[in-house]
């Protein structure tokens, strides 16, 4: 079973990325053939700096690796490492009716959300199509907001196929089980459209520094605290083991404890739960050539399903 | 300077196509470095069929060597051999404002003439600005109806080298000087949705009898003919010397001549015009490897020019 997933390069991860995302996604790499790329065709969609771009894509690289991406088992590489993709999207595009891609949300969404109206954006599902389709994908983890688009990947595919006979593979969705909910610092879902985040491997210094600035209530140190709505629990049951995590819902309940006092805990816990994904950061870090390496073989294996996909495509459609 | 061109292989073609199109073509390869591509990408939006695109494909290469063009001064290739056009598209796209495309009147047009309405033939202008800004064209012969759609190439061009540096030329349109129009067996233009075309090569029988029943009107033998409304006698300039040409319209004025004697006139001209064609295409037809290497070579070089000009652009925009 080959799984497929995309990663934007949008950012530098954080807390949300790695509980919603990352974590999912290196534990399903024991289930199937997992191939994940660094969407970098997509990116530029939102990023119109190089210098910025180059450095997501590189960050999320080595993230990825540092936190248990396997490439001995995941093929792993660029988009942009496998130019077929495009070809690829231009071909499923001419089958591809005007009205599925005008009845998508996102489009409509991301210009709201002011985003550029480019054609780019708008053919972002045939692009995706494109990428899933590539493979042989069988299963692919998608969020909410991304169901519809596979819903599209999956009309383009059946509309191909009863065109030009069976050559496509079609793709299931696999919504992932139920994840916490990443807080941010000010309590809402973290994201970095709130400016509320805590990057995975932020230094000690500014880990520190950001959840000492966790918003508390004003309950005075020796009164109980309200658990519902504690940041800091929500928080640290992330990363806590079960019985520290019940030991500060008991001081909660209790009283006695102040909230300063579980932010050093908090702290504690995550610096602690990051600390061997940051060595092997490090050792990437020093080790480019490793890195290098790693998506280079990934490109090499990813190019050799596209080319024996592509070539069935252009046999069928009369390209060659 | 160099000039680019696209041939859609969306029939076989005809003496309309000749006089419109492909002599033009031939000629100004004698003014630069001419690269003309067939556009099988293109084809896709309407040919559905693969062996009839095979077909296409191949009949329009043939024809256009036989009729000229040079392989020795001409880089001579399909579309689809250089995938990086596909590349060059999306990267395109995503810095091409959805307004720009929403206000083609191509799309409308060809959507109102019953061409499904895809998101390929929607896109067609941003794959149209990458054909011809991978290859750093300098010129670009279009007709009327392409005339709105170079504008929008040299928009795009323009909006990424605001953002990203001079990166692409800005290729200026070439309008062809007033060429004769072509009349079809009807009188109306000759155009393949007309059913009233000629085809270049068809065979001694076909033409004996296509030309047998071009519509006349019913003036008498004895009496002087029309000469404004006379499609033979338009037709017979095409391929008549001056002497010849003078005379058919002397006969028109003086009357005595009947339409079958004109029509018989007209026949020897064009068999005798597209003679050393028809030669030149049956030795290629006897000898495809030939067709093929020189389909190749232009690849090749095609391809030489699209890697230099992509590794431009995706050091400017921080894919690499």
């Amino acid at each position: 079973m080959r799984i497929l997933s995309g990663i934007q390069p949008s950012g530098i991860l954080h807390w949300g990325n790695y509980f919603g995302m990352m974590q999912p996604a290196i534990r399903l790499q024991e289930q199937g053939e997992a191939f994940y790329f660094i969407a970098d065709y997509h990116a530029l969609t939102s990023i119109r700096d190089p210098a910025v771009l180059r450095e997501y894509t590189h960050g999320v690289a080595l993230d990825f690796l540092a936190c248990g991406l396997d490439p001995a088992k995941t093929c792993f590489f660029l988009q942009s490492s496998v130019p077929a993709v495009a070809e690829l999207a231009w071909i499923l595009s001419t089958l591809t009716p005007m009205g599925l891609l005008e009845r998508c949300h996102s489009y409509k969404d991301k210009v709201a959300r002011n985003l550029p109206a480019t054609h780019g954006l708008f053919s972002y599902p045939v692009l995706m199509a494109a990428d899933i389709l590539l493979y042989d994908s069988d299963l692919v983890p998608v969020g909410k907001d991304q169901k519809q688009h596979l819903e599209v990947v999956r009309d383009i595919a059946i509309k191909f196929n009863e065109r030009y006979g069976i050559i496509f593979k079609l793709p299931e969705p696999s919504i992932p089980e139920a994840t916490e909910t990443v807080p941010g610092l000010d309590g809402a879902k973290m994201s970095k459209s709130y400016a509320n985040t805590v990057e995975i491997f932020a230094t000690e210094k500014v880990l520190r520094k950001k959840i000492m600035g966790i918003q508390t209530d004003s309950t005075p140190v020796h009164a109980p605290k309200p658990i519902g709505s504690s940041t800091i629990l929500m928080l640290y049951k992330l990363f806590a083991n079960p019985v520290d995590y019940e030991q500060m819902r008991a001081d909660h309940r209790r009283g006695g404890v102040g909230y300063g006092d579980f932010k050093k805990r908090l702290f504690e816990a995550a610096w602690l739960f990051f600390e061997p994904m940051r060595n092997r950061r490090n050792e990437l870090l020093a080790d480019p050539e490793q890195v290098n390496q790693i998506l280079k073989e990934g490109t090499v294996r990813a190019n050799t399903i596209a080319q024996s996909v592509m070539e069935r495509v252009r046999f069928a459609i009369g390209l060659k």
